[in-house]
Order: structure tokens, then C-alpha cells, then sequence
């Protein structure tokens, strides 16, 4: 008997043991030490190290409801799909995700690498840090995960098994909640909106039917359309990077759905960024090449991204159907479409919905609160209505150019 | 021990016993006669009846291979599916779909309501029988089982649910090669053409790379399009009819797809009788009502469609971005356009694939089969190429008085 046999929900005392207990990783009586390093909404994570050989592995143990909010319950198993996920993933891009050593269905926690000397993305950005390698890693982790779990390169059965086994209700209701629904309307009471910017997300948001029509028509897109094998949460916190290197983690929303979810992600919160370093750092030229690296970064990562698509694309393609001349433009263009249009809604449902980013909610000059709030919900706007013409890095480009003008 | 503990494959001799044992259907000693009624390709399917009161139920048992090409190997569990799935679509149309009595896992059996005094629709239609009901009946059934397990009314959490437990790897890929596939290429050696038309079908469809371009597509929306839980091989053999009542049953190829399929399904088969009725009808007058009956009824199914569509969408309608002003009319249009997409397909397919319908095979004048065929290919290519104007059943009449025109 141990006390691990039946799930608790550890603190950082308890995750020594845990390990001991479980896996040898360590030898028996290393000296080791424990802590949380999570910030997510969902999960404990801890991290421990050999005090003696620095040797480490990172703990991460589901909770039973939302860390934000204790009223919203989860399923406490569904460590078990990241940990089938991680491995699916890691199968296409080698390098680009962690190893798991472990899922333990008992105490609910995956035991895997510890990303060391590789910063959590949102925190490094914030620290106004460059890492001029993210646009090529990204761009080769989006295209591998989704074409190849695609139907255009693999096995229709295969893929449909996948389809099955990836089936995730519990967290698809939190998305189709938080991001497609409740940052539209005030019928819920979560939305959680900083107080000067009230009247203009009411005006903005509430009030425009247009925009509603096509929130709902993404919706519905991000239901039905079982496209690819998404991350589902791919924003700059489930990213560990260094200036060389990039890893991708945290992958529980996975599910079957339209790849420009995740994209859209990316690209949505490398320009959280953006509006904290354009509003917080005092040095002209450090703001100035920390800025124009974001750009360039998010016109990189939609130029490469589109290169690597469609040299996958031609060098893999399996489907008969897909090889007809026109396909893969027609797909790679849908896509994009669905890009654009959910970098709007993330864009949009960080300043309205209920659950924040610390790029903004950091910045502490009022005046610089609202003007980048009023940024990014004008340019998620325009994201979402003029989804087809987002083909391109460089039409983000103009967009992101010309909300930024609006409010200078 | 009973010779049924095992599965094999019953001829009619063994249903009298089997039912006997497995159900209380019958008194004990009664005399029973079975005979074997199937016409699918896919299953076994016997009526036994009760000598003294008529009384009688139906048994389908699947066999291991398609009946028409033994080397296709199919899992025998699919019955499983099928019950769960009647009963569904029972809870939602009721009347319309028979009941289940038992689902047999040990010799893949169901046995079921007999559908007493109803004919094959296919076997009716041939004999040039009216079913003054059928449009009403048909769009009742679509509307209830297509919209009622969309996103639109059931709970999502549900409806992941049932996608997962729906999923159906093997009877989807027939579909996908044999209709969406298969016909555009004679890269397999299993299309079935007929002969007179062999250059007709290579020029109008193997050689279309524009065609290819849609149907592709189309391909894409079938195989990742979660929208509603289809029925699946909603042709005229998978319904039982008379002149006041319809049931619709043999869903075992039912699966989440686009609401389209199943729709565009039933006109392109309605249509298949016409084209019979017009080739082999002698008296003019009986030629006249009979084939403007079914282009009525094409009509009418569209129109109904639509109506009942609408009026149970804005009585039932719960997602809440689902209610935005323009939403419904977005989302039946999109439907419409798939239908008109998949009729094409249906009507191209039986033509120049593998699986033919005996509503054009039992022409035995080789002009009038001629013209028929090249009336549903050039018919199928206008639905597959236009099918966004394809929105009420007097824009399928104009197409099809065109396609007539052009072969008169």
C-alpha cells in the first residue's frame, strides 16, 4: 500500500515520492527537489531535480475542475489522450515535442522530459526576448501535425480510428464556450472585460449581427470539420523555447477539427506580444527591433508555412481525389481562411472572454491598456470578416499595419 | 448447445429455428415459412411467417463479403450499429422506421418488424407505382434525423458522443471509392460500364479535370464533414412503401457526415425511375402521369425539405450562435448546395462504377438505355458543377427538363 494508489491532488512535498514510487528515473536515494512552474488553467505542473547531477523530469497532474474557476468540472483522464497524443506527434516532428516516460491513470499525471534550458514562450516574451528560430520550428510543427494527420496523406481508416480515439467533448465545450460564444454576448456572467474598454467591446462586439453570423459559421466549422489532428490550445504558454530550439507541449484540447485553429493560434498570440512590447518597453530601438521581429516572425511563420504545405502536400499526397490539379490550392486556401479566421476569435476572446493573457494584463499604463485592447479586437475583427483575402504573411501584415494606425 | 452458438452464414431452412430459439415472437410449435427477400449487396435478409395467422417478423444477418464481389471482406458486427442506429432515428421519426426486436452478436443478426403490406420502393417504382405520400413522408424522415442530430439542436457534448460511437471506417470507404472515386477514372479495374457508352463515360468523365476539381471536394466534405447522422445508402432499396405509408431502414452504412448525402440520395434515385418509366412505359398516357408524378415528387421532397427544415429549425434551434440573424438560411444553403453535389454523384455512379440500380440495368432497348445514361451523366456533372443554384425543387426540374432536352 502507498499513498499514491488513490488519486489526490499533490502539492510539490508529495511529487519526490511520486516519482521514486513510480518510475527509475533516479537513483533511490537522490536528493530531490520539487517545484510548481505550471500557469495553466488546468493542471498542476511541478518540476524535479537532482540536486547532485541536475538531472530533472517535469510532473503534470490533472485537476478535477478549472484552477480559474472551481465551479467548472473535467474529467480527470485526459492526461491518458495528451499522453497518446504527445507520442503521435512526436512520431511526425521529431524533436519538436517532449518525451513522455509515463501516464499514470491512477493519480492522473504524465510523468515526461523536462524541457530544460527552454523558457515557457509567453513568459520569454514578455521579457521581450527573441527567438529567431520560432517561425521555421512552428511552421514544421504545424505543417507535420496537421497534413500529415490529414486525409490527404493519411490512411482514411487509420485516420478515422484516430477521429474516434480523439474524441474530446469536456474540452471542446470549454472552446466552443470561452472562444466562439461567450465574448459575443453578455448572456453569461464570465466574461471578464477591463473596465475603460466596457462600452467599446458592448458596441464592437455585442452589437454587430455581422460579425456574430460569421463567429457562428466558424463555430459550426470548428464542430463538424474533423480536418486534422489539432493541438487545440497552441498559444504562446504551451510553447517551451530557447533561442535554438523549440518545443511544443500541453496538447489535452487535441481533437479532430479544422487545422487554421491552431494556426490562427500562433499567429494571434505572437501579436499579444507585440501589444506588450509596443506598449511597455521605454527603449526606442530595443521596442523598435522587438516589434519588427514579431512581424517578421508572424509573416514567416504563414510564408513558411505555406512553403512547407505544399511541398508536403506534393511530395505525400495519397488520396487519388487530391492529386487533381487545383486541389491543393483550393484545401491550403480553406485552410488559411479558417487561419485567419480564428486568429481573430483568439485575438478577440483574450480581451472579452473570460480567461486573460498576461501580455496584456501586464501592461499597467492605462492609456496602453486600452489603445492595445482596442487594437487587437479592431484587428480580430477584420481577421474574422475578411478571412478569404488572408493568404499570406504580408496581408497580415497590412491588416495588423492599419489597426495600429487607427488608434495612434 | 445449439447449432446458433456459432456464426454461420443461415440459409432460409435455419431462420425458423433460430428465431424460435432466440425470441418469443411465436407460439412454440407454430408453422413457419421463410423465404429469402434481400436484393442488397451486403446482407441476408429473410422473411418468416406464421402459416396459420400471418404473423411474421424479418431477419438480416450479414454476411462476410459483399454479395457482389466475394474477395471485399466487411466486419459482421455492423448489424450492431444498424440497431442502435434505428432506434435513433425511430426516437425521431416515429412510424417512419421499423422496430428492432433483437440485435444477435453471435450470428450478426437483427430481427425486426416485417413491414407488412410495404413493397421495396425500387421493386414499386420499376413496376411504375405512385406513392402519393412518399415526398411528405421522405422530408419528414430528412428533416428529423438530419437536423435533430446536428449541432444545431442536439446537446454537443451528445453529439461527440454519438460521432465516436457512429464512426465507420469500412462501410465509409466503399463510399468513398465507389462513389466518389472510382467513376472519375479507370485506374481500378472494377467500374462496370456499359459498353455503347464506354467512349461517352471517358470523354464526359474521365477526362473533366474541372469535374475531378469538385468531386474532389465534395470527397473532402464527405469524409470530414461531421454535420449529422446520415443514413447513409438512401436510395429506393433502402425504403419500404405503399401508397399511405413509407419506412425507411437498412442504415448500416450510417455514419456523422454532410446532411447532403443522404438528401441528394433520395432525388437522384427518384430520378432513376423516371428514366426508367420514360424507356419502357408503352401507353403514353400512363408514361405521362408516372413520369410527372416523379418529377412532381423530386419537387416536392426539395420544397418540403425546406420547409420543414426552417420550421423545426426556429422552433428547436439551441445553440446560441446557431439563433444569429442569417445563420439558419447560411446553413440550410450550404446543405442545399452538398445535396445537389451528392444527387450528382449518386446519379454518375450508378452509371459508371461498380453498383449499378436495376432501374436502368432492366432497359433492354439499346438506344433508349443509351439515352438514359447519357441524360443522368450530363444531368449528375450540372447538379456536381452548379450545385450552389440548386437551392428548391424548381431549379432541379429546369435542370432536369434541360438534360432530357439535350438527349431528345
Amino acid at each position: 500500500m502507498s499513498k499514491y494508489d488513490t488519486y489526490f491532488l499533490m502539492s510539490s512535498k508529495d511529487v519526490a515520492g511520486y516519482v521514486q514510487e513510480r518510475l527509475s528515473f533516479f537513483p533511490e536515494k537522490e536528493d530531490l527537489e520539487c517545484k510548481e512552474i505550471g500557469d495553466g488553467n488546468l493542471n498542476y505542473v511541478f518540476r524535479l531535480v537532482s540536486k547532485k547531477t541536475g538531472k530533472s523530469v517535469i510532473v503534470k497532474q490533472a485537476g478535477e475542475s478549472l484552477r480559474i474557476d472551481k465551479t467548472m468540472h473535467l474529467p480527470t483522464d485526459r492526461g491518458k489522450i495528451e499522453s497518446s497524443i504527445l507520442k503521435l506527434q512526436r512520431k511526425f516532428s521529431p524533436g519538436l515535442v517532449p518525451e513522455v516516460f509515463l501516464y499514470d491513470p491512477i493519480m492522473c499525471a504524465l510523468i515526461m522530459e523536462d524541457m530544460i534550458g527552454h523558457t515557457m514562450m509567453r513568459t520569454g516574451l514578455i521579457n521581450h526576448e527573441i527567438y529567431p528560430q520560432f517561425a521555421q520550428d512552428i511552421s514544421t510543427f504545424l505543417v507535420n501535425s496537421l497534413l500529415f494527420t490529414s486525409d490527404v496523406l493519411m490512411d482514411h481508416k487509420e485516420k478515422k480510428n484516430h477521429v474516434k480515439e480523439f474524441i474530446n467533448p469536456d474540452l471542446c465545450e470549454i472552446t466552443e464556450d470561452l472562444v466562439y460564444t461567450e465574448p459575443y454576448n453578455d448572456q453569461n456572467n464570465r466574461n471578464d472585460i477591463y473596465e475603460p474598454n466596457l462600452e467599446f467591446v458592448k458596441e464592437q462586439l455585442y452589437e454587430d449581427k455581422k460579425l456574430h453570423l460569421e463567429v457562428a459559421k466558424l463555430k459550426f466549422e470548428f464542430m463538424n470539420d474533423a480536418q486534422s489532428l489539432l493541438h487545440g490550445d497552441l498559444h504562446t504558454g504551451s510553447i517551451f523555447i530557447n533561442k535554438k530550439h523549440t518545443f511544443v507541449f500541453d496538447p489535452e484540447f487535441a481533437f479532430y477539427g479544422p487545422m487554421g485553429y491552431d494556426i490562427g493560434n500562433v499567429i494571434a498570440n505572437l501579436f499579444f506580444a507585440w501589444c506588450n512590447g509596443d506598449a511597455t518597453i521605454e527603449d526606442k530601438n530595443k521596442k523598435k527591433e522587438f516589434c519588427n521581429w514579431i512581424l517578421d516572425t508572424i509573416v514567416k511563420t504563414v510564408d513558411l508555412f505555406n512553403e512547407k504545405f505544399k511541398k508536403a502536400f506534393i511530395e505525400n499526397v495519397k488520396d487519388t481525389m487530391a492529386k487533381t490539379d487545383g486541389f491543393m490550392e483550393y484545401y491550403l486556401q480553406k485552410s488559411l481562411q479558417g487561419t485567419a479566421g480564428c486568429a481573430g476569435l483568439e485575438s478577440i476572446r483574450r480581451i472579452a472572454g473570460m480567461a486573460k493573457v498576461k501580455d496584456i494584463t501586464s501592461i499597467k499604463d492605462e492609456k496602453k491598456r486600452i489603445r492595445a485592447e482596442r487594437i487587437l479586437i479592431t484587428l480580430g475583427k477584420d481577421y474574422i470578416m475578411n478571412r478569404e483575402s488572408f493568404l499570406d504573411g504580408n496581408s497580415y501584415k497590412k491588416a495588423i499595419e492599419k489597426a495600429i494606425a487607427k488608434f495612434s
